[in-house]
């Protein structure tokens, strides 16, 4: 670090991550330090109202805290307008059409911008994380498959927002159903919702098979991804030929996303990628077999992200930053 | 148009395109009115040098009949090296690592970009096709899958130029054998290749049908895509059903990259588009099957390209005139 990023690393933000289970706050410095934590569950009926006043509750509380905060940064799950930063729809949430960037800039005089969390998390990732990129795809491989792209140092959006739902990408038409409705996502073959499936689907053929047995001593008795993680990772042959399986299809969507930008790298974050090479391997595998031209294109390099579960307030507090500092003094609740 | 817009209308440049069967060159406005045209067959042996010199050839002779023009841009298949204008490689052809700006700008003193062809195809689709777009995805379905990627009114073509091979995503891993080595890329689904593989499959199981009828009457004897075209022409529901797989397999791959993208028209070009709504109509009800949050998002429109075979020539003319624009003047040789 030069004097001077250390001096801009001083900096600090608000970052807010709206997921479907909980909403978090944190007070971020430049450099991706979390100085100060604030977590809620999501509202159980997470309608705009209610949601609306847990988020201004964190906020409101992080910024009497720290009345030094520059910015506030918002990643949302769902389909987030931008620069407007109105969330008008999450696929787990009944919020809908909520005007987020208004309701927190009219609340905290603060200069504040709202995004999809996957994009956030590309953007702390590749500003942050382990090497930096210009060029990137971050995958979360989680309960579904969000997706964030940096192009040329940019997050790519689309021009008003509804651009990169990577998660939504087709990968097999005849497929499984998909939480969206439609069938063969990436989303439906290669998130922790497809291991949970194809667990139960194994269990039910195998009911004497270590998969089952495990799940006996769940507390609910049934199959989730963490049964068939902990039964591979004890050996079983079948669990981990449903890992071959869930990574092959995440390579398979990586290969493709590799063949239509030009990418340093792709990035898995999201709860699945702490099964390590159990997903990634064959994630790799199945990248490399289905690379475009890869004598000469290269073949992608797939890594684990570098942030766990503060990616989404790191990520968001830093483009709080970022567009603060490239917004006119006193032009705040202008467009970012 | 404004006056202005006449004026700089009256702007020529040497549009290029070389392909795999020939090498059109074009004396072209910025309005996009062909002048004068020229093309030679490409070399049956179409290695660098004797594909160099033809293409040479051409050029020289448009700019002795024209010496008015002010630059010169080139389309090219394969991947280009962006924007140093180098042909890395062509998976139809000899010629590799191809200088191709250097040689022209040598030979000429004029200006030159290299790009892929259909990069510049959509580039002209854009710009001067039925409607003005800024975000779109040019889709040259013919021999084989083609793509050109338009965001924010810009090509996208990745850092070095080796992106939006989007021919190359895979939409059915275990799907027939690609062109490039792979299974299941678009282009092995929904390309003139691919009908013609269906065709003969065909033929194969029903030598008494349609398509083998017809072909027995080909100068080859052997089943085309052309064949397939006109025993759907002639109501054969064999033929048609082919054309309902083919038009599938085109709208699943559109279905994600509007997922991927977010964009204001997909535009389908190359020579299986003269098929129209035998072609169109199943990619329309796929793309529409497979879009996501379609009450959120919309779905994407998909309409024929408004330039045939001279799309190549207008689009590379007029990123030469673009780039010619934006270069200061006595400084043509350095980077676009």
């Amino acid at each position: 670090m030069t004097s001077v990023g250390h001096r801009t690393g001083e900096r600090r933000a608000i970052g807010l991550d709206i997921g479907g289970t909980k909403i978090a706050g944190a007070v971020v410095r430049e450099d991706g330090t979390v100085i100060a934590e604030l977590t809620r569950p999501t509202p159980e009926h997470s309608d705009t109202t209610t949601t609306g006043k847990t988020l201004l509750g964190i906020t409101e509380r992080l910024h009497a805290d720290h009345p030094e905060v520059l910015a506030i940064g918002v990643g949302a799950a769902g389909l987030v307008e931008w620069p407007h930063g109105l969330i008008r729809w999450a696929p787990n949430s009944a919020y809908r059409d909520w005007p987020v960037r208004v309701e927190l800039e009219d609340a905290t005089g603060l200069p504040t911008v709202v995004d999809n969390d996957a994009n956030v998390a590309a953007l702390a990732e590749a500003r942050l994380g382990a090497c930096r990129l210009r060029d990137m795809v971050l995958l979360t491989v989680g309960t579904g498959v969000g997706g964030g792209v940096l192009l040329g140092g940019r997050i790519y959006r689309g021009p008003t927002g509804r651009g990169a739902e990577l998660g939504h990408m087709v990968v097999d038409p005849d497929g499984p159903r998909c939480g969206c409705g439609n069938h063969g996502c990436l989303e439906a073959l290669a998130s922790g919702t497809a291991l949970t499936r194809m667990g139960r689907d194994a269990a039910a053929d195998d009911p004497d098979g270590l998969i089952a047995t495990l799940a006996r001593d769940e507390p609910g008795g049934t199959v989730t991804g963490e049964t068939v993680t902990r039964a591979a990772r004890q050996g079983d042959p079948t669990a981990q030929a449903l890992f071959t399986r869930l990574g092959r299809w995440l390579g398979v969507g990586i290969a493709s996303l590799a063949n239509i930008f030009e990418l340093e790298a792709v990035v898995i974050g999201g709860g699945l990628v702490e099964t390590g090479d159990l997903l990634l391997a064959p994630a790799r595998a199945a990248a490399r077999e289905f690379a475009y031209a890869p004598g000469v294109r290269g073949v992608v390099p797939i890594g684990p992200a570098t942030f766990g579960a503060e990616a989404g307030v790191v990520g968001a507090a830093l483009l709080g930053l970022e567009h603060a500092a490239s917004s006119r003094p006193g032009r705040h609740a202008g467009t970012p």
